[in-house]
């Protein structure tokens, strides 16, 4: 498995929101994020899917941790803006968001995420993602973070 | 308050997330639809304010369900995609997400939506949303449904 | 007529793209900005009406510029990425695009813009866009710029 | 090189405003377009390189005609919306952009387009889009069409 880098996995468990989907971090490198959920009733449209509420947390999140990942330590990340498009329901057991920084950059940060839906050995494509990430310099995530 | 479309809050009813989100159907009409959510700590970022997350998948549902009271009685809706610039962080008792059709249509509909977090009495804009939504005709959104 | 910034007509009469479309600025204020050009069979797709390349690059422009005008002397404008949701055929004499900041700041702004097809008296929505601007601080869009 | 398929080649050769642009059919395949255009000095932003609105408008129809080589003899195509990230500057002797369809369908489709500035042999990437196509069935794209 990949090493998951310290700083994202901490803020990441300080997200109540990401409890309550029962996310976990599953893989992480320079610029890369993987986030992924088991189906729950209480993640659910109406038709007994995904909603599509979650689909889109797990790619915001895995995209700003993705650039989160790269940018220095005392800096936070803020996701300015995203797109999605859902491409298929996702019915399945779990989800799976893979984001990938396509531009760092000092300021701003874009990056791509997919989500998949995964029954068994098949790995349905749900949506498709397009982010921008803010790099908030000076201003570390955690804030009993110290650059020691 | 304005009468909220009976199939609007049938559906709304059937969604696991949006229980999971405390989240209310608040008023609509034909092509209008306002929802809203209290804060929890189970709605939140690493800071303690509503998640991303939580903003997009009301604004999204509002949209969805704006977009729906405007569809014939045997369609069901489907968020193609959306777009989503988060404007200031939501830090508020809680979320206000109010959604307007500006285009309809038989097969597809765009609507916009405003996410607001109020404080007392006061409304902080939080994330504006542009969405594209489906009308799948004949295919009535609850399975139980029956023209009459 | 409102008035038009100095700065923002100066930095509009230097793009040889918005001369090729016959662009012309028509309005102006803080955070506000209307653009128009005329049709041309230049400016056509396929079935002779305005391009969708057209209409964006006036939506873009006028949101770029909505921006510019609340920005310091001595910034430039980018912009970082938009959306557009194309509504009807821009289908009549000329296109109208107007541009409002819905959230102005330091390093981003968030403009909103509507595209208008004007045939006679006649006004139809032909797009939306929701637009993310970059506030390039200390780099004067005029090279020739001298603050006095 | 690929064979471009003959109904694109056609409808592309309609478009008054991609003459104007300069822009040429390179490539293409079932679900794949690829657009290029050289630098002309109408085609310029406030600094001389391309300007957003062009980069745009390859990606836009590159996308739609990668969405249309897939589609039914008598359909024509629809750009329903698009997201556009701008990544560096559009600086280099010309513009190209590549499309391919991620997600098929009968009345949708979903494509994404990446636009690079080529000087000499190196490419940097200027934007990446992501896009929804809409699928006219029974209109056919060019009026003089006769399914024979």
């Amino acid at each position: 498995m990949e090493q998951i880098d310290e700083r994202v996995a901490r803020s990441f468990a300080r997200q109540g929101f990401m409890r309550n989907l029962g996310a976990r971090l599953i893989a992480g490198s320079a610029g890369r994020c993987v986030i992924e959920a088991d189906w729950a009733e209480s993640l659910t449209q109406q038709h007994g899917f995904f909603h599509a509420g979650v689909t889109a947390s797990l790619a915001d999140s895995a995209a700003g941790y993705a650039a989160y990942s790269l940018m220095p330590p005392d800096a936070s990340v803020l996701t300015v803006e995203y797109k999605i498009n859902l491409l298929n329901p996702a019915k399945g057991e779990r989800l799976r968001a893979t984001a990938t920084v396509i531009k760092p950059g000092r300021t701003l940060m874009v990056a791509r995420a997919s989500v998949e839906a995964i029954r068994g050995d098949e790995a349905t494509p749900c949506a498709e993602v397009l982010a921008t990430v803010f790099v908030l310099a000076g201003k570390p995530d955690d804030p009993t973070f110290k650059a020691s």
